[in-house]
């Protein structure tokens, strides 16, 4: 027997059909023996046409009635699959955020989970098996009372952090995919599905664009150690090879200890939707950095990737990326404190993209970067700037070129099906 | 100044726009120096899809779940009322059932008010009057801390419960007609609106069809002398005779005493929906009557009406009405008990209506019901039964009569306009 915690996302819960099809991963689980809790989403469709209302009521609007309302999508989620799982046979509840709770801080829109009590969840697990059905994406501000939401993709987060409450052996993420893969098969066919990967590495990925789970539920995840698995929801919840005692298809994101060979790169990731900032000739003296990345700060732009060389005759550039949305508003920003900072100009291109080879087996290897670098030079590429840090490469590039440099760094560490 | 409750239903509240136009009937009267508390449905056509899902999902759905599903419709319109107000500059802030708490029992999909705590509604009231928007038809079961709905046009029941609490000077229902009138207009057009009427009259004709109001908000109101405003909610929310001193165009239902000039009858009500049933030949002996109502109870029949006459050589007949969608039922519940009780026949007709003559003053005059017994026969009109009470007088005929009785009611008790 083991406790489990299923998270099904909104596309597989987006019809009363689908819903019913969760019902039987869940009915699998709990014939073969297991406690489980669910997590759902809100039916797909349902978070934007509630957003869509709240902006169509005011241009301003207050986020903590923004919260009450779109919270109202995970509960009606979670009520329909109690009932569907009561249809079944199998005892089941809902659970909405500020039932458990779920408490959380009071960064309405974007909250984060300071703690979740899953007490009366485990005692029901006791008493005959209970299935918790929790809506996904929301909490409670205790002081205030108030429904407070986690943001978008948030639903992942809450699982995780009831995995860790409850003391889950394993985290389910039921998604669209079937696990996560060594780059985009969109543009790598010979794309592989990985068994393992470790959670610093899928921090990365994440936070990459690898659109497979939230940041932050891999964060939590790492910090609580909770084993987090991705695979299907969309494989026919009674197929034979989801019943056997082997492990089901899906990608298991854990303790790095848990995997006992770890390749050298795990994978290539990309980011598409990031601009260059590059600030020339700037004077190399203390504060300077902080003087160009306070202003961002005080626009909220949120700085990804930072280069700065050694400086040669007193002077240095500054090279960093931006969303692209905010490329405009970036240069806007620091244009008011050229004088003072007292650098050259401000160059940038919006044409770029980032690549990253990441592995947690690199860092026992020597000699990672060069094979980059060489294949990527061999393949005409030119090399914008670079950076990195224990467990990632990453180098900037003109986007053209950004399927030949995956696909070439995918061949040349050896991830080719 | 004075402190109101402002409650819209759901056709008020359809879309965007309304859910605006709503937010102008408030700002108003907070503009006249009123303190404002507002109870919201769900939109129009919401509670329905929901309840769809719950009936898609599982033939039989647990209530529970459907109280939670179903009690999101409102929390959606209390947050988007906020937004909108906020937008207008007005303070406000949304409640769900179970924050104030509304206390119900829990009897989920028809639970009872138990107690509402309009503290912080008041307290914030002093500070900076800010506005309470609360979520209608739902409250909360504190035991279980499940959420609970109160039945169908729960929305009224909530606002008078509400009214009761903060001690509210009125509650405004404001609906899709402008008020309470003397019978139906589509069957006599010269019918009037009453500027007021009495909380025991308006029990009768919410109880016969005028579908105006809730029997049990009506009886809260009665209980918990609510003054209850009825009025509607498409008038534009700025007319000028809304801003006046004097009273809006809506019908008052008040406490007697409010009334300084009864008249004798206040309206006309019809009841197209009941049966009769008539057990003829039944042994007058002690018990009877509950051997026969018994049954009904156990096989949740509604009696209406009940009629029994003195006996005639040890016999007497019963006649009562139950719903036509329990007609067959009735007479199948009462076939077995056939031997037991020793009557005769049972006969019934689907085909009849129950029209009332209501009205508080009839309780000080003379020979009321002789003037509508009189004017029924001069039409040619067979009465199949009557029964009274204090305030009303009910009369059972054939339903093709329907509208010309009415229309001779109506002119008799010199209600036309």
């Amino acid at each position: 027997m083991a406790r489990l915690v299923m998270k099904f996302g909104g596309t597989s819960v987006a019809n009363i059909e689908r819903i019913k099809n969760v019902a039987r991963h869940v009915k699998r689980e709990i014939d073969a023996g297991h406690e489980v809790a669910v997590v759902v989403s809100a039916m797909s469709g349902k978070t934007n046409e509630l957003v869509g209302w709240c902006r169509e009521t005011a241009v301003l609007y207050d986020p903590r009635e923004y919260d009450a309302i779109v919270a109202s999508g995970e509960q009606v989620t979670s009520g329909l699959l109690a009932i569907a799982l009561k249809d079944m046979g199998i005892p089941a509840r809902s659970w909405q955020g500020w039932q458990l709770p779920v408490s959380t801080d009071d960064a309405h829109g974007s909250a984060r989970i300071l703690s979740v009590n899953g007490d009366e969840i485990v005692a029901r697990f006791g008493e005959g098996r209970e299935v918790a059905v929790i809506a996904g994406f929301q909490g409670m501000h205790e002081a205030s009372g108030r429904i407070t939401t986690l943001g978008r993709g948030g639903s992942d987060t809450s699982a995780v952090a009831v995995a860790a409450a409850i003391k889950a052996d394993r985290c389910d993420i039921y998604t669209d995919v079937d696990g996560v893969y060594t780059t985009d098969p969109r543009i790598v066919p010979k794309a592989k599905r990985l068994d393992k990967v470790a959670f610093e590495e899928m921090l990365e990925m994440a936070s990459l664009g690898a659109k497979v789970l939230q940041v932050r539920s891999v964060e939590m995840a790492m910090v609580h150690k909770v084993r987090t698995f991705v695979r299907s929801s969309f494989t026919d919840p009674d197929a034979p090879e989801l019943k056997t005692a082997g492990d089901p298809p899906g990608t298991l994101i854990c303790d790095e200890e848990e995997i006992v060979e770890s390749e050298v790169v795990t994978g290539i990731a990309f980011a598409r939707d990031e601009a260059q900032v590059s600030i020339r000739r700037v004077p190399d003296k203390p504060g300077i950095a902080a003087n160009v990345f306070v202003p961002l700060a005080d626009a909220n732009i949120n700085v990804d990737m930072i280069v700065q060389n050694v400086s040669a005759e007193g002077f240095t550039d500054i090279t960093f990326t931006v969303p692209t949305a905010d490329f405009e508003r970036a240069k806007a920003a620091l244009a008011p404190v050229k004088a003072e900072i007292g650098f050259g100009t401000i160059e940038g291109a919006t044409d770029v993209v980032k690549i990253s080879i990441i592995g947690i087996g690199m860092r026992s290897h020597a000699g990672v970067a060069a094979r980059a670098f060489k294949a990527l030079s061999e393949r005409g590429i030119n090399i914008r700037a670079i950076s990195t840090s224990e467990i990632k490469i990453s180098v900037l590039i003109d986007a053209a070129y950004t399927e030949l440099a995956v696909r070439t760094l995918h061949s040349v560490y050896g991830l080719d099906a």
